[in-house]
C-alpha cells in the first residue's frame, strides 16, 4: 500500500459517524469495505434472487458513491504508463493490496525483471462450478499533458464532458452524486473504472451475504496500452493457474446508445511508424524547394496512395484474407439502436466516412493515420523543406488477417512503388543510392478474434448482463478498438466475452478522458450480476 | 550600445598589446576601427587602383580576424528573432551606434511605436555622383531551439558544417583563423553576416585612407524573415532620403559552386497555413476510425492534389500568369558551373525533383510544404483520431505572378474541391452543415521582381564584384528565396541587385545555421570594391 488517499475530509467525516477499527483503516488504505465479509454465512444467489441482489447492491452503491469515487480517484493519481514504470509498479501493488484485502491470493507475474506486472488474483467459492477471469488493464495510454484541460494525473469532476462543463467539488456534496457528473483522468475509463467497479461490486455482495457464484480469477494487465508485448509469455507461463472457464474483458466503451453493452470479439491490431527522409538537414525552400525532394509532400502522397478519404484500404492484397461478416454479425448490429445522426452532432463533424452506420463501419479493417509530422507549422514554421516526414499508423485488423501478412503487403506495396524500405536511419551510400527511401518501424500487432455469441456460456452471460440492466443489452460482434484477446483464446482456450462498462464519449485514448458516474453505477450492478448470478 | 560584447581575454590581449584610449572604447564598444578614419585626406578609388585596394583591404583583414569574427559574435547574440521584441530593439540600436561611430548620420525608421525598427543610416561622399543603398536585414528566422546542436543565439565557431564538426576555441588561436571554420547562431549568416562584412569593408577603406566613391546609404530591415510588414510603409513615408540611384540587397547565398555571386532579382512569395478539421476533440480510432473523418487523412490528399512529387502545382489557372524566363536568363543560367551533382551529396539525396538543374528550377514557381502537423508521432502517438491538422505552405512567385492571384486560385480550387473555405476555427453549426472545412490564414505576400542585367549600373556592378573576386562572378537571373525588393522597386524608383556573401550551405532558415570565414573574407572584399570602386 503506496499511501493514504482518501481525502481528509472524508475521513473525518467518517470517523465522526462512528466509523472505528479495522473498517476504518481499510477503507484510509484505500478499501471501503464496511463489514469483513463472511463468506461461511454468504451463498450463491440462483436467478430468482438476482432482481433482489441487484436492489441490494444498487442500495450498498448509494451508500457508499463518495467512497468508490475516491477509490478511481486514488487509483488514477498512480501514473500507471509505460512512460513512468515507476508509477505503473506502484498501481500494481496497489491493486495487489486491494486483492488481498478481499481475501484474494494474489501474485504480480512478470515477463522479466522491470516489465510491468500482471496482477493475478484467485479466490475460490466452495460450492462453485465454474471458474471465471475478470480482465482489465491499469495502463493507460500516453499523454500530451498540454492538451489537457487539467492535469492527467489530478482527477477533476466536472457536470458534463465539454469544454463549457465546470469543476465540481463532489467531495463536499452531501447527497447522492449526480450521476451525469464525469471524472476526468488518464485510464479513469480505459480501464480503471473496470477495476473498480469489480471491486465495488465484490464489496457490496459481501455486505449483503452474498458469496460469488462462481470461483473468481482476476487478470489486470500493466501493458496492454504499449501493445501487451509480454502478455503472451505470461499467460504460457501460467496456463494452469489461468484455467477458467470464460473471461470477462473489462475494457472499452458501452455502445453509444448508453445502453448497456457486451461484445464478442475485437479487431486485432499492429502499429506502424513510417519515416520518409528528405535531406540531411532542412533547406531553405526559396532556394532549393523546387529541386529537394519534399518529405512532407511525399509523406502526403504515401498516405493517400494507402488509405482512401471513405476509409477504404488501397494497398493491393490488403483484404485478400479478409471474409464477408457472418450474417449473425450482421443481423446483431441491425438491431442497435442507431446512433449516427446524434454522433455527428456530439463529434461536430457533417459527414461520416463510407456508408455504412458505425458499428458496421468497425467489422472492416481500418488503417488510422494517428499522426503527420514534418516541419515546423504556426509561430515556428520556417521557410524550409523539412529533413524528414513521421506518418503514425495503427491499423485494425479482422478475423483471419494476420499481423505478418499486414506486414508484408504494406512493404511490398511500398517497394512495388520504389521505395527502398530500411529499417533504421539511412546512411549517406543508402541515401544517394535510392531515389526514395522509407524506415518502418512495426509493433509486434495481433490477429482479430470472434466469439460465438450462440453458446451456453454466451447466453449465460447475456442473461446476467439482461438481469443487472433490467432491459435487453446492446449486443457487438466485434469491438472496433483492439484488446489482445486473440492470445488468451489461444494460449488458455475460453470463451472470451467483452463487458465493458464506460460510457462511449470517454476520450479515451485522448485528452480528458472521462468515466460518467451512472456508467460505474451501472457497471457496478453489472459486475455483481457476473459475479453473483452467473451459471450454465 | 547594450552592452560590451568583446571578450575579457581579448581586450586584456589588445590592451596588453598597447591598445589605448579612444580607440579601445570603440573596439569594447563593438567597433574595431583602429584609427579615426580621416575623410579630408582620402580620395576615391578609380578602376586601375582597384586591385591595389582589394590588397589593402585583405591586408586589413588578415589583421582584424578576431575582431571581425568578435564583431558577428556580439550581433548574433542579441536576439533580434521576431518572437524577442526586446532582443530585436537592441540589435536596432547596437547597429544604430555602430553606424554613428563611423560618422554615418542614423535614424530608426518606425512604421507604429512597437514595431521593428529599420535603421537608416547616410553619409555622404564630397565629390560622389552616384548614391548607393546598401540593404540587408538584421532579424532572422524562428528557432526550435531542441533542434540545434548549440544554443541559436551563443554562437560556437566549428571546423566544419557536418554532425562530425568539432568545437573551435578561436579566441584562443594565434596567426589567422581558418577560412573554413563556421560560426554558427540564428541570423550569422541571414543576413549580420553582410552587416558586418559591410562594416569591415568600410572600415578597411579608412584605414587605407580610401574613402567611399559613393554616397554610401544603409538600410537594415528588422522583420524581413517576417514578411516585411511594415516595409512598404517605411519606404512611402522617407522616400526621399531614401533616394539612389541602386539598392545592393546584403540577403541569400552565393551559388553553390562558392563562386562569389550577383543576382538580379528574387522570387515573390505567399505563405498559407492551413487547417483541416476532424471531429471537435480527438477519438479513439479503433472506435471511430473508419467513420468519423480523420483530418489527417483529408489534408495528406490535398496535399497531393495541390502539388507532385515533380513541384509540379497542380492548382488548376495557377500559372495562368506566369511567362516563359526571358532568353538572357536562360543564358546566364547555362553559364554557371554545374552544382547538382555535389549537391546531391552533400543534401544526402538520391534524386531530385523535376528534370531540370538546380538553378533553371528556381525560376519556376514553387509550393513548398514546410511543416505538417496532426496527431502525435512516436512515443506519444495514441491510437486517435486526430482533432486537426495543419498544412504550412509558402508559395514562391514568378514575375507576373500576383500574390493576390494566388490566394483567388487556391480558394477557388479548394472550393472546386468541396471544401468550406473558413478564416477562424468554425462553429458546430458550420461544422455540421459542411463535409469538409478548412481555414485559411494568408500573409499579404509579395510580388517577384528582374532586374536588367544589361544595364550600365549592372555592368559596372558586375565589374566592381570581377575586380574584388578576381575572377568571372556568378550571376543568377534571380533568387530562389524572396526578398521585398519589389517593394523597394515599386515605390524606390532604383535598379536593384542582389550582392550575397554567405555560403549556399549556411542552414538558414533552419537548425543550426552558420556562416562559412572565408565567406565574409570574400564578402569583405566584395563590400570593398562597391563601395570605394562602383561607378558608372
Amino acid at each position: 500500500m503506496t499511501s493514504c488517499i482518501l481525502s481528509g475530509e472524508l475521513l473525518h467525516t467518517l470517523r465522526a459517524a462512528g466509523l472505528r477499527g479495522a473498517a476504518y483503516a481499510a477503507l484510509a488504505a484505500g478499501s471501503w469495505t464496511l463489514a469483513t465479509p463472511a463468506p461461511a454465512a454468504s451463498t450463491p444467489t440462483g436467478h430468482a434472487d438476482a432482481s433482489g441482489l441487484i436492489g441490494q447492491v444498487d442500495a450498498w452503491r448509494r451508500a457508499h458513491e463518495p467512497a468508490i469515487v475516491e477509490q478511481l480517484d486514488s487509483l488514477t493519481r498512480l501514473k500507471s504508463i509505460a512512460a513512468d514504470p515507476a508509477g505503473r509498479d506502484a498501481a500494481a501493488d496497489r491493486l495487489q493490496a486491494l486483492l488481498r484485502a478481499r481475501g484474494f491470493a494474489v501474485r504480480q507475474l512478470r515477463a522479466a525483471p522491470g516489465t510491468a506486472a500482471l496482477v493475478f488474483g484467485s479466490l475460490g467459492s466452495p460450492r462453485a462450478t465454474r471458474t471465471v477471469v475478470f480482465y482489465a488493464h491499469y495502463d493507460g495510454q500516453p499523454v500530451t499533458p498540454s492538451q489537457w484541460r487539467s492535469d492527467p494525473f489530478v482527477p477533476v469532476m466536472r457536470n458534463g464532458p465539454g469544454a463549457a462543463a465546470t469543476d465540481v467539488n463532489w467531495r463536499e456534496r452531501t447527497g447522492p452524486l449526480d450521476p451525469e457528473w464525469r471524472l476526468f483522468g488518464r485510464a479513469v475509463a480505459d480501464d480503471k473504472a473496470s477495476i473498480v467497479a469489480f471491486l465495488a461490486a465484490f464489496d457490496a455482495l459481501a455486505a449483503a451475504g452474498h458469496k460469488p457464484a462462481v470461483n473468481v480469477k482476476v487478470v489486470w494487465e500493466g501493458e496492454e496500452e504499449a501493445g501487451s508485448p509480454h502478455l503472451e509469455a505470461i499467460l504460457r507461463a501460467n496456463r494452469e493457474q489461468l484455467a477458467s472457464d470464460l473471461w470477462l474483458i473489462g475494457d472499452a466503451p458501452v455502445h453509444q446508445s448508453r445502453t448497456p453493452t457486451l461484445y464478442f470479439g475485437a479487431r486485432g491490431s499492429i502499429d506502424l511508424e513510417a519515416t520518409v527522409y528528405g535531406p540531411l538537414h532542412a533547406l531553405h525552400d526559396g532556394h532549393y524547394g523546387n529541386w529537394v525532394p519534399n518529405p512532407a509532400v511525399m509523406a502526403a502522397e504515401l498516405v493517400s496512395e494507402m488509405r482512401d478519404r471513405e476509409g477504404r484500404i488501397l494497398i493491393p492484397g490488403f483484404s485478400d484474407e479478409v471474409h464477408e461478416v457472418p450474417a449473425a454479425a450482421r443481423a446483431a448490429v441491425a438491431q442497435l439502436p442507431p446512433v449516427e445522426d446524434s454522433l455527428k452532432r456530439e463529434f461536430g463533424i457533417g459527414r461520416s466516412e463510407g456508408s455504412e452506420g458505425l458499428t458496421a463501419s468497425t467489422l472492416r479493417p481500418a488503417l488510422n493515420v494517428r499522426g503527420l509530422r514534418s516541419g515546423q507549422v504556426g509561430a515556428e514554421a520556417a521557410n524550409a523543406i523539412p529533413a524528414d516526414a513521421v506518418i503514425s499508423i495503427d491499423f485494425r485488423l479482422v478475423p483471419d488477417q494476420q499481423p505478418a501478412s499486414v506486414r508484408r503487403q504494406v512493404e511490398a506495396f511500398l517497394a512495388a512503388r520504389g521505395w527502398a524500405v530500411v529499417s533504421a536511419p539511412p546512411d549517406l551510400e543508402t541515401r544517394l543510392s535510392h531515389p526514395r527511401i522509407i524506415s518502418l518501424s512495426w509493433d509486434a500487432g495481433y490477429p482479430a478474434l470472434r466469439t460465438d455469441m450462440s453458446s451456453a456460456v454466451a447466453r449465460a452471460v447475456i442473461g446476467a448482463a439482461d438481469r443487472a440492466a433490467g432491459t435487453q443489452v446492446a449486443l457487438l460482434p466485434m469491438m472496433g478498438g483492439s484488446v489482445p484477446i486473440y492470445l488468451i483464446a489461444a494460449i488458455c482456450k475460453a470463451p472470451i466475452i467483452g463487458l465493458p462498462i464506460v460510457n462511449h464519449d470517454d476520450s479515451q485514448h485522448a485528452p480528458n478522458e472521462n468515466l460518467r458516474l451512472k456508467n460505474l453505477w451501472e457497471g457496478i450492478n453489472t459486475y455483481a450480476a457476473m459475479l453473483g448470478t452467473l451459471s450454465w
